[in-house]
């Protein structure tokens, strides 16, 4: 891979031209690159010299012309001493510091990544995770991006984001708190802190982690961009939609990530909120599955033998029944006690089976027997989830 | 069907007690009560008389204990009295009034319903939606329960709930509030109008519509005769769960619904709120599909041909392109304008593609020449959904 030629790519293609892309894929930077100033003197010669079928050898001629303009100022040695100024440094393919899972992407893995931050790229990238949504986030959903980065960063996941405002912000401010590792994937070059008022988030982030981006410094981040950049970030090992309007870009993202065949997940939210009805769609369309709790992002990403022990989950609470006969038998007791024959016939059940219903309630203390009469026992703990059964009566009412 | 018969087993045995349905089943409600008086005197005579596998022959006769307590007040010509004085009917399989989706229940199906209300029970059940969930509901889910029921009232369609606080009373009022026509299934009499705070709803309904039991006037709401009662609802044409925790009642509804072959659709919430716990197990489990919007419940009981048409429903909007070169074309248009060549410099295409993307735009208002500078159409149109792509700069910056 020659370093140079690939550093130029990155400063002449758009991010992702499906014919760059192809060109460079076939020939190899260097070559593609000699083949670039050839075809812009002698097109027929070049479209014969590919060797390709006539429409792509065709297609690739005529997008010369997007190309040899920008490529005076395209001077690699230029390019990485501007980079170096900032304190930025370009990593190709095959360097150590590489992020193997770009190469997921094929022909459309980035020529080049230029990164400013102290992370190692390639290490963290190998175990990371994308979180990912709507500058217009609710509070609601700042809050679940930021405790899911927070949570991945407790287990030395890295957290891949944009740099936007919204749910990419609260990730990272997640990551931070939580003293993890966040890195932003940026749309313009990484000398552009975008917006403007995450200026501050995005240095932050070059102590704890990186900003990237695959055009060299000085690239403007335009609209186009964005949406090429996603898929840089859908090569983290899962992506996690957090909230997204119904043409947000995040759904770019979790497309791509569905493509590289990452998990894909998403955060579900209320229904009345536009900010969630894309995530909505994605569970719906069968894309991303529902995360339902901040634990289940961490099953997105963590291998098997590191997933969340149940115990750690939420579980509702509430009295346990072994048996049906059990729930009949002391939902049948009225609230002044009765004698087994009475709540065998309030709970239609025989009197031996009331009998044993009774005598199994009794022993893991959920009713006891006064004198003749069994009344069920009233433990007053406190519980944070309240056991919750539509329209049970919380006292029984007596038979007539 | 021996009507006398039916409603005697409605009054002795608990709603779907696994023997008496197998029972009944098994002879038919008359010979099964004649069983019965039989066993309560000879049960080795009766365990020989079924002629069926020792084991359910001898749980049977094991079960009898259950039934004859009550045999004495069953006594059909006063129950049914007793319900016409409180303005209530009974009607059993075969009858006009009957529903006939409650036969989908088999053996389990109850033995009679008991009536009280206008609403033709057998024709306001064949186009019925279950409208359930938690009775800790918040706001949130009252006012989707209450959205969803009004625009299936407005569709013709019933809306099939218990009687409790929360989402079921919620789903009512919805219902009312759109002159529906909403159905009460209660796990009491028909004279038990429970909870007592729900009395005077329950009340309307009677005017609207109606409220159901399985069991003769008289009965109380048990514990376990709510879980039973479950089974009945979900025999509604399809099943909407809004809000429910991880251990709601409503959740075995949704089974119920599903082992009927009913669909089952969930509404999100917020991840922070237990009370969609359970919805959100329900869509992640694959039993349930996410009703992201309002319109969804429509879609899940209207028969194809009825379905909502996509344009009923909420879409993103925002700029579009059709091409993403087009896209490109349009974002490198810097704020002050500027010319052809410029722009396809910083959109990184050929003159050409540049023209031809800005003529495209151009012809849909969303770019304009002045002398020889393009420049960005602004539209100040109010949106009532902005498009949210995230992190897409609002106005473009200038390459350096």
């Amino acid at each position: 891979m020659s370093v140079a030629a690939a550093v130029t790519w990155s400063a002449i293609a758009e991010p992702d031209d499906p014919i760059a892309c192809w060109l460079v894929d076939r020939l190899g930077p260097a070559p593609a690159l000699e083949w670039l100033r050839r075809a812009a003197t002698d097109p027929v010669g070049a479209t014969v010299e590919l060797a390709a079928p006539v429409k792509q050898a065709d297609a690739a001629v005529r997008a010369v012309g997007r190309w040899t303009p920008r490529l005076e100022a395209a001077v690699p040695e230029r390019l990485v001493e501007r980079a170096e100024r900032l304190g930025a440094r370009v990593v190709v393919a095959g360097d150590e510091e590489w992020p193997q899972p770009m190469n997921d992407l094929g022909p459309r893995a980035p020529y080049a990544l230029w990164i400013r931050g102290h992370a190692d790229l390639g290490r963290a990238w190998t175990r990371s995770v994308a979180i990912v949504g709507a500058r217009a986030a609710t509070a609601y959903g700042e809050h679940v991006a930021s405790g899911a980065a927070a949570s991945a960063s407790d287990r030395g996941i890295t957290v891949v984001s944009g740099g936007a405002y919204g749910i990419d912000a609260a990730a990272h401010r997640g990551a931070l708190a939580a003293d993890g590792v966040s890195i932003a994937v940026l749309a313009g070059g990484v000398d552009r802190l975008y917006p403007t008022g995450n200026a501050l988030l995005l240095e932050r982030l070059m102590d704890h982690g990186a900003v990237v981006s695959e055009q060299p410094p000085g690239f403007a981040p335009h609209r186009s961009r964005f949406l090429s950049r996603n898929r840089l970030i859908a090569t983290a090992g899962a992506t996690v939609v957090v909230e997204a309007a119904p043409r947000s870009g995040a759904l770019s993202t979790a497309r791509h990530a569905a493509e590289l065949a990452r998990p894909v997940g998403a955060v579900p939210g209320a229904i009345t909120s536009p900010s969630s009805a894309g995530c909505h769609r994605l569970i719906r369309d069968g894309m991303a599955i529902l995360l339902g709790e901040p634990a289940d992002v961490l099953e997105l990403v963590l291998p098997l033998g590191e997933a969340v022990p149940s115990g750690e989950r939420s579980e509702g609470s509430g009295p346990d029944f072994a048996t049906s006969t059990e729930r009949q038998a002391y939902g049948a007791i009225p609230r002044r006690g009765a004698g087994v024959d009475a709540v065998g016939t309030a709970a239609g059940l025989t009197v031996r089976e009331t009998l044993a219903a009774l005598g199994a309630l009794e022993s893991r203390g959920l009713v006891t027997r006064l004198g003749g009469s069994w009344h069920r026992v009233t433990v007053p703990a406190p519980r944070k989830n309240p056991p919750d059964n539509p329209d049970i009566p919380s006292q029984t009412i007596g038979e007539t």
